[in-house]
């Protein structure tokens, strides 16, 4: 975990609202780390769903087949999530680790293991030395209270400089319902997921399948529209928790994801899970710059978004926007490199507002200081207009800078 | 360019033998660098064939398009190189630049403007001053010469810190025959060429489609088989011509890409293109350490070649080489996101000779001391077994460094 906060921290935290039928506790169990929590442990309510979107990693962690292999229940009572060690590659031993982990959790949260999730992220490799929960779980059941989202935040973080979070509240049918989110995520983030953990709460009542319509249908415009470093984590997990408990001021169940009364909540979803996508990209190993990546005038949507990664993944591009350095050049390049459908002699590229591109070359009105004066700023938008059809992405990723070699040489050791 | 060589070049360069038929001379044309050969002629005698291969972008440069075109007819007379821009993605300016340049060649060398070959490589998207080569290339015509092989692959480097040369003579049908080659390149690497420019001169007498069998059927395994950073550039050029000289010395010209007279001669361009790509990644920006990737195991040949780039590309797997960080974990992690068929639990790696996983967990016999032995090293061998088929794949890569961030993030300005 690096001391120096990133520069493109938020500058203030929403006030977190209570969820009801939501516990919490933290604490320092000492997986890797010293002199900082490590444990997060979530305590939900009876009658609690559950939805959730992993890696696509074909090389999945323990914890990821874990809750892969619990989620078509639905139910959920208790979360526990750990960083320090990730229990990827861990081999029968990790398998071991969360069936141990789950038997700990589910005697001290008095629930069925099919009840438990979990997750966890830190080095990939090492055995997960899951005894160690029994020595803090009990505590964490026992300590357990509705606030503390900062905290939680913080206990799941790795090599992110600052806590992530986010809240929207919503009408659905007449009854303000609302949602918390917290995440964590600073590198191995790329699309289908990243070492990105996200954890979503909501009291309002949302049948399970509904909940994993909404989720999946999020994930593509959020979590999986940002990278720092194109690398996928084995072990991302994003999960959407539903107590239901808003039934009890009178909100009505939603058991159709074609229900229109959804719409507030859903639209709130995708907020949420932007803003924390927005976050984890800001935390981005060493980065400086937030940078956005519009491409428009695609063939297709899908060819837009193809588009957009490759020049969003692009370490020519990444360390000139790092250099300041408007060098649409590289911008070309990594078109013509994603295979997609493209004229050289049709595209326009644009370093915020000013035109540095048109029709294949040079635009004629360019001026290398206006261009410059954009490249100086924190927040970039690179905008490319292909010329060939309607499809359009957006995608949003980080500049390379030494600090992400630095942090990355020497994770490990 | 750099005034540091890299501490991955080669110790000694081989003695370039004459090749019957060519001549070289470079000048100073101040295209953009100043203090150094940035043009570099060649001009090849009546008779010679060519064939070639160009990069993938969607987005080529002027040259490559010019070349391109001008490729059926299998002949060359001349080739013109420059550094320091690349006429890439410069409109209707670029193709008004190749054809004054070939103007200006052909009228100086006396030969059709369908035989002059052109290449380019530097900064994208500033028009090219071709008009600054009819100054020179009179000159050039005039004072080329047959030797002079390492001065004609410094004119055309860039951010290379050493010319690129490499040689080998072999038996074509009793007659020995000589094949020469240099090359440049060192960032914007990645399968499907490269800022790679690679010019392949023999003597012997060898039919142009045989030409562009024997390229085609070698750049798999050499230029296409190295990666720096992922970036694809837009002016890719690998070039064959062969004069026929060696016809006068008795050499069948040969017509037939089957003719069993013509292994020596396949074998000698693998090893060519081979021996200039890895002086390429040996020169890799920034680089301080040769990796080789090695994939066995996988369902097929280009699974193995997918998993191995996904490896040789992922900036976890590479900044952790720099930090000399035997990080398996980066790995496995870079198999699981490259889609290709493979189980967690049948993967083995190996750094060097050091097993450091087997079935899916670390080697119960794995040594911290002897993995980071090894990654001391500047060659570095890392192996992975993937447990399913019989594919195979090597790719060759370089760490990633803040050296390369340092380069990358100023390079224009």
């Amino acid at each position: 975990m690096s001391t120096e906060i990133s520069p493109l921290a938020p500058k203030s935290y929403p006030e977190m609202p209570v969820i009801e039928g939501v516990r919490f506790a933290t604490a320092a169990a000492g997986i890797k780390y010293k002199g900082r929590t490590d444990v997060l442990l979530v305590l939900m309510d009876e009658g609690t769903e559950v939805a959730g979107v992993f890696t696509r990693s074909l090389c999945p962690s323990a914890p990821v087949d874990w809750c892969r292999a619990n989620l078509p229940s639905g139910k959920a009572r208790a979360l526990l999530v750990n960083s320090g060690n990730a229990n990827a590659f861990t081999g029968k031993k990790g398998k071991a680790a969360v069936e141990l982990s789950a038997d700990i959790v589910s005697k001290a949260a008095g629930c069925a293991q099919g009840e438990v999730y979990l997750a966890s992220t830190g080095v990939i490799g090492e055995p997960l030395p899951a005894e160690k929960f029994s020595g803090v779980v009990d505590g964490l059941v026992a300590d357990a209270v509705a606030g503390s989202w900062l905290d939680s935040a913080k206990a799941i973080m790795t090599t992110d400089t600052y806590p992530k979070v986010s809240t929207r509240t919503v009408d659905l049918g007449g009854v303000p319902v609302t949602l918390n989110g917290i995440a964590k995520g600073a590198g191995m983030i790329a699309p289908d997921m990243a070492t990105m953990l996200s954890f979503l709460f909501t009291d309002a009542p949302i049948a399970a399948p509904v909940l994993q319509e909404l989720i999946s249908g999020a994930v593509g415009g959020s979590f999986n529209a940002i990278t720092v470093d194109s690398d996928t984590s084995t072990s991302d997990t994003a999960l959407l928790f539903a107590t239901g408990k808003a039934a009890e001021r009178g909100a009505v169940r939603v058991t159709e994801a074609s229900d229109p009364r959804l719409e507030p909540f859903r639209q709130a979803l995708g907020e949420v899970m932007l803003d924390l996508a927005h976050q984890i990209v800001r935390d981005g190993e060493g980065a400086r710059k937030f940078v956005e990546v519009r491409v428009e005038g695609a063939s297709s949507d899908a060819s837009a978004k193809r588009i957009a990664l490759s020049i969003a993944n692009s370490p020519l591009v990444k360390t000139a926007i790092a250099g300041e350095d408007a060098n649409w050049g590289r911008v070309v390049m990594a078109v013509g490199k994603a295979g997609e459908p493209a004229d050289r002699d049709r595209l326009a590229i644009w370093f915020g507002d000013v035109r540095v591109a048109v029709n294949g070359e040079r635009d004629p009105d360019y001026s290398e200081a206006a261009a410059s004066a954009v490249m100086e700023r924190e927040h970039i938008v690179i905008r490319v207009e292909i010329g060939l059809g309607e499809g359009s992405a957006t995608v949003w990723t980080c500049d390379l800078t030494k600090a992400y070699v630095e942090i990355n040489g020497d994770y490990r050791s």
